[in-house]
């Protein structure tokens, strides 16, 4: 893919790859029919920005290429200028699962990026938090009324006592009770609230509140319980604990249990730490057509340096690389990476089918808007904030990454619960581009957005972070974005407040559930 | 079952039925080896209160029977005065939903109870509010961040100039983008959304916050918009409309549109309504083993007086009422409903069997502490709540209520999301008996909590509304507790705070989503 745009002038419509029959529209407002494109080429019909024009004739049938890859073939015949829309693109098949390359393209970074820090809170099990926040695991969801009150009571009463502390944060969740908690799938929600707890961003400290009859018993979320104070000690309140009279002796007891766990966060500092500590989820949502070309490619680059300078980013949502598999298979590091790649993605197909949707289940309205026509086009695009580095492991849905490196983190695609799971992996810095916009946030993790147009940016100018649409424009190269980004990262790291921090935007947990109520 | 436990003295064990050849253990603390606790009958162990005690010897494989049912057979042989624990206790097939009975037991109830009223908002519809609240709808999570602001500035901003306005509600929920919207169970969480909009306690308003480029698109919620103003008319903002430039504009466009809605609410008035305008939501959490014989029995004799007054009351809880169908079916007003209660278990059955689990996945640690070895014990007392009214109709999940009369409302047994779904069935009282103790509530409906037994009740004084034990220890009977009940319910519903409502504790919506995330 060009670094930069060619022409003197910000292009009218840009082609990814020299071996792409379609472009898409760069202008705002889209662009009329009788509009000269390229050389030789003329709008036959208008088209919206990020929609795609042919630039060769297309017989019904012929392969639709974009990214140098087939997202389709048309429906009918198009001719050169015409406007290659949602209609008259035939999605292709999904890639079989056997029979693909396994770690055969072998991926060269750069030398490696030394002397890169930020100023971050180490913790004892080698990790680091970006911030220093006590967090508050529930078991079920029963309590949260309870514990909402308890983090607004800890809030105004204990933390101004606390300076070095950045907030508390009730960990709230659906789940618990009421769910087929032996069921094959139920290690999935269970690992993840386990590993949520356990975000660098926490400190090392685990407090709980439990109702005590649910199904999820603080046991079975810990394993056997040591008393807090130790390594691995929790501070447990369980509100059916006869000593807990009345609602005030909950709130009491959980303040109590708080500010012991306060008293020893706030004894942290940060201290200068290598970028290889850095855990970096990237996502995004609200795709558009400029995603592969702006803001994705850009984190791409930012994704590569960070590889080199020894940290763990990881890169997810199944339905959006499951037809670049072959993409992700070749630039496994080793062939039983790909292997598990595959298996991930097997396990995704067959969740899927249960429901009895497919990864074309994908792609919203907003997608479409923005000009992505199916979910290959899409996932074209998404894949390409991977950057070029070879592929050092695998996370299975609520798991805790184990880097360096880049990882597959094999997450449903939802913003939610993808962020959810990003989390649980041990993310402690959250990259979230955005074609559409969102005002998404995370109470426990610094999320950065990225816009892929210059539009919203402008627009929404306190929710967004980054202008990656300077790119789409001439006005900037991927390259000179994707640095940026990664000062910022490293700012952010430090202490640096978000658009979404600074306006307290943040979404529930949304944890992956694939077993069964009851 | 006896109304009132017979003897003079407290009762140290409860035998449900005559029939039954096992009985509880009341006495808080359980009982020791030796004790005397009935004729002929001495404990030959101790046993934990709510748990079994053999009235009878049990050979091997011998049914052991309690609410006149086979909750199992026993493992080994089990003297009279032997503990009959759950590891003695085999857990029989669920029934076969081939040839069950189909409304063969006529229900004659008492004659009709006239001139029952309450205090309630009467809607445009026909429905009847127990409060006057704002309710804002989310069509999909991105936005609750800023919608969880606009109601903190709503609630301090606007609402001190609408005294008659009760409160505002954000509907916030994990649904609406990320998810497989054309599944086949995907209709279940997009009509329970757009049912619980339609709830009686918001007054016929619909406000929405849309992100704009989500799968659930607020057409697709609420058919084609209205413009606000007339019947049906719906007030909705939409972050990425181009209008909102930053953060305060959104929080302003919010605010500007609750206004209006406010402005209407706060026209309303409390007028007397019949007792036919409830539709009253059972349901229990937290059960033990005194649910079926205190708690849920005295609010069955509540619903058979509500139904005798016209109104509407749902029971639901799927796999509690699995092992006793035969008894709903034969219950069923007519073989039609019969016929959609076998349904609806049937797909659940099916829904349980894809996770690779079935109804046994019920019960909790808690429940087995309380005394409930498993789920057939524990759906004959969770029965009992349904009173013996006829069954006159279904409500699949998600689905507005149509009443009058008893009606299955097929959920699953989880407290939050039964309380979700029939919240969309149009509740507006919720009444809920719990063993364990919960601080469930909900901040749109007033939840009556009842607790099975007193010493939870004493201990959670400010939680707890009614204390059913009192009929364990022969204080008063069940008809009594069940008209207090209903005393209850007409104050709560004109406007009287629940425990939960004074304490402001309340749980999110918990959808019920069957279909894939995506």
């Amino acid at each position: 893919m060009a670094g930069r745009i060619e022409g003197p002038d910000a292009p009218r419509i840009i082609r990814v790859h020299p071996a792409d029959n379609v472009a898409i529209v760069v202008d705002d407002l889209g662009l009329p029919a009788g509009t000269g494109v390229a050389a030789g080429i003329t709008l036959a019909e208008r088209v919206p920005q990020g929609h795609k024009v042919a630039l060769t004739p297309l017989a019904k049938g012929d392969a639709v290429r974009r990214y140098d890859t087939v997202i389709g073939t048309a429906a009918e015949a198009i001719p050169a200028g015409g406007y290659v829309s949602e209609a008259r693109l035939v999605m292709p098949e999904a890639p079989a699962l056997d029979d693909l390359p396994l770690a055969t393209r072998p991926s060269p970074l750069g030398p490696p990026i030394e002397d890169t820090t930020f100023e971050g809170y180490r913790n004892r099990d080698g990790s680091v938090g970006t911030r220093n926040l006590l967090a508050i695991t529930t078991t079920v969801q029963c309590v949260s009324g309870v514990v909402e009150h308890a983090v607004d009571r800890i809030r105004r009463e204990l933390l101004p006592r606390f300076p070095n502390v950045d907030g508390v944060v009730g960990l709230d969740h659906i789940y618990g009770c009421g769910v087929a908690i032996d069921a094959p799938d139920a290690p999935i929600p269970i690992r993840t609230l386990h590993n949520i707890s356990r975000n660098p961003n926490f400190g090392g400290e685990t407090m709980v509140v439990s109702l005590g009859c649910e199904k999820l018993q603080s046991e079975r979320l810990f394993g056997p319980l040591l008393p807090m104070g130790g390594d691995g000690g929790i501070g447990l309140v369980t509100l059916q604990d006869p000593a807990n009279v009345g609602f005030e002796a909950m709130i009491a007891s959980i303040l109590r249990t708080a500010e012991r766990h306060l008293e020893r966060l706030d004894r942290r500092r940060r201290t200068s730490c290598p970028a290889s500590a850095l855990v970096v989820g990237m996502q995004c949502g609200g795709s558009d057509a400029f995603s592969g070309i702006t803001a994705n490619p850009a984190l791409g680059h930012a994704s590569d340096l960070l590889v080199r300078a020894g940290a763990t980013v990881m890169f997810s949502e199944n339905t959006e690389v499951r037809d670049g598999i072959a993409q992700l298979t070749a630039r496994a590091a080793t062939p039983d990476i790909a292997r598990r790649i595959i298996a991930e993605l097997d396990w995704y197909d067959r969740y899927l089918a249960r429901g009895s949707v497919d990864r074309s289940a994908n792609t919203t309205p907003g997608n479409k808007t923005g000009g992505l026509s199916n979910i290959v086009e899409k996932a074209m695009g998404s894949i390409v904030k991977s950057g070029s580095a070879p592929i050092a492991g695998v996370v299975a849905p609520g798991e805790r990454a184990r880097g360096p490196g880049l990882l597959y983190a094999a997450t449903p695609a939802s913003d939610f619960v993808c962020g959810t799971l990003q989390m649980a992996a041990g993310m402690n810095l959250h990259v979230f581009t955005t074609g559409r916009g969102t005002p998404y946030g995370l109470a426990a993790v610094p999320v950065i957005k990225v816009a892929t147009r210059s539009d919203p940016a402008r627009r929404w100018h306190d929710l967004i972070d980054v202008d990656a649409g300077i790119i789409a424009t001439g006005a900037a190269t991927i390259e000179e974005v994707g640095r940026q980004m990664l000062a910022l990262m490293l700012e952010v790291a430090s202490g640096k407040p978000t658009c979404a921090e600074k306006l307290r935007l943040w979404n529930q947990l949304a944890l992956f559930n694939p077993a069964p109520i009851t």
